[in-house]
């Protein structure tokens, strides 16, 4: 998959996104270019502020076009909390879940790993390195809700799941096949099939019999719960954790957290087919709180650059950006550092 | 609601929950002869193990009997991980939720605090003092779910989470009651309100409606994914969460987790309303890996029991279980003591 330039697209988003995408620019661009590599960017404005200017959320022109690039680095999107103009989650649906939904991005990646030392809120974390392979196209995040008699005393609101053979079979897959190519080899599935018994027995199953095509990997299975506690008390027990959109949306904040915070956490929204770019994004929000004062991390949306340059076949720059990010990482004590000092310190360290 | 004897149903369960149990009943027995009441026990035989005797889960004749009781004292139940005879999340669904579905548990009541030397997992814990309140009765939990064209490549497998006004409305009023008698007077909702629309919106709105009752009552929001890095990175920011039968059931893991584990954490399933018995429980599952042994933490079943006392009205004798609970958790060391003296320890220490 490697070519000559890379095509692309760039959407800053809301907050502090536009200065950590700034920072993971240019690392990439620096990656890239000492592998003769020209990166071709498109930038695209969309978001909350977007919205306040425009009313559109991602318009049909806008996909398409999108479409049409090799991979998107996206910052983050969403207003201020108490900004009561623009209506909750519209961003986050119309625009963040509609581009992951459309573009089929069903791995969401996203990486686990403690880093020498940076400030865990554990005691004792240990040795964590894990990933999370969080199905990101189906369950309880396809829309499919509604309200009867809203606002009344008699009101029922439902929200349904929606879990598919076809998308939890090639989620799945893909985490056995992760799974193979590291040291532990082992899948955990994370539900609660003792409760919700159709989708939790669809994913079950459907573990089962991946399984057989990997005798080389082990496979144990854990109830969402359960999982939250071993997040906290054994981290490292946790190779490959496979699991539905919505608990792997719980546990990779939890993640995040223990391995020292959303600062550090990447992900890449992935479509394996290749039938449309992948997204890579910082797990982290837009911060509003801290936006314009240069001093969001922007280590995370680094990380995120280089899953998107293995994505796109140049594993050695992509491990540069690593080896980059740890070394930077490991000699941080606490003093506060700007997002473009950081920047800076890891395209040098390249 | 004191009376001169207490009408108690005892269903001790599975694995380590019959030893629990009998140490609860121990101290429970003690607290409330000191004030001249009487403990009328009556024992059921229901679980996995009673199950695979006699292929019942909760018959109609012990449901109706269990109606007539004052309230419920429960340990645990689940088979072994390992023991393919009985089907999966039968005994859950059939019996334990069918108990808190059929006898109206709307309120899941879950307490967190962290004892002074008890050993949580993070590194600068803080002062932990919150409770959960977890809808019990509704949500994800319904069993609402259904698999189309099971075991085919075509299955497509549903599980519809329901909400309805009068049961969101009923247990945000309590948790506002509650909040109302406690010291920071604060409401955490914790919900997915971006993603889960239309179930996120009727409890924001309620959150809304039901915080005008209680003007001393302060109210914040917070998504699932956020509180759980909150759960590890500032605890001690909860005072009452109220959310959802999935999302609690997630929450009060981790909330266990990080005040010392499962074997301290203790619940009540109640019916405010009083239509029925309430059950109270340790969080904890039924251990079969370390049943038998005389290991298990009777402390969470302990503290369930003094949650029942509070809740029949017995709230000097409950104070006292609670006093003895913490004195002895306090000098903890590490050192291993059997089920029956730690039970002992905290009767004495009545
Ligand atoms: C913003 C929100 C819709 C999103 C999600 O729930 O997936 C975020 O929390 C994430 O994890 O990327
Ligand atoms: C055993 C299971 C059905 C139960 C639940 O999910 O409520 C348990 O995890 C709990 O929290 O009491």
């Amino acid at each position: 998959m490697s070519a000559s330039s890379i095509d692309l697209a760039v959407i800053p988003g809301d907050g502090i996104g536009p200065e950590v995408i700034a920072e993971a620019v240019k690392v990439l661009e620096k990656a890239v270019a000492a592998e003769g590599v020209e990166l071709k960017q498109t930038h695209y404005k969309l978001g909350a502020e977007h919205w306040l200017a425009t009313g559109e959320t991602l318009p049909d022109e806008v996909l398409a076009d999108l479409r049409t690039r090799d991979a998107i680095l996206f910052g983050a999107v969403g207003a201020a909390p108490g900004d009561t103009r623009i209506p909750s989650g519209i961003i986050e649906r119309e625009m963040l879940l509609k581009l992951r939904f459309s573009l089929d991005h069903y791995v969401n990646l996203r990486p686990s790993r403690l880093y020498g030392t940076v400030g865990s809120p554990l005691a004792n974390p240990g040795t964590i390195d894990f990933i999370v392979v969080r199905e990101g196209t189906e369950g309880p995040y396809v829309g499919n809700g509604g309200s009867l008699r809203a606002g009344t005393p008699h009101e029922v609101a439902t929200e349904v799941s929606l879990n598919t053979a076809h998308g939890v079979e090639r989620v799945v897959r893909d985490a056995f096949r992760r799974a193979s190519a590291r040291e532990r080899k082992h899948v955990t599935l994370v539900h609660k099939h003792n409760v919700l018994v159709f989708a939790g027995h669809l994913w079950k199953r459907t573990v089962e019999a991946v399984a057989q095509e990997f005798p080389e990997v082990t496979h144990d299975y854990l109830h969402v719960d359960a999982a939250t506690i071993f997040m906290v008390t054994d981290p490292s027990r946790f190779d490959v954790i496979v699991t539905d959109n919505l608990f792997g949306d719980i546990l990779t904040d939890l993640a995040a957290a223990i391995t020292g915070g959303i600062g550090l956490a990447a992900s890449g929204n992935i479509n394996m087919d290749r039938t449309a770019p992948s997204m890579f994004e910082p797990v982290h929000g837009s911060a509003p709180d801290i936006a314009g004062q240069g001093k969001a991390d922007p280590t995370a949306a680094i990380l995120s650059a280089a899953l998107l340059l293995d994505h796109l076949g140049y594993a050695e720059a992509a491990r540069k950006i690593e080896a980059a990010v740890v070394a930077d990482v490991e000699k941080r004590d606490g003093t506060a550092r700007s997002t473009t000092a950081v920047g800076d310190a890891i395209a040098a360290g390249l």
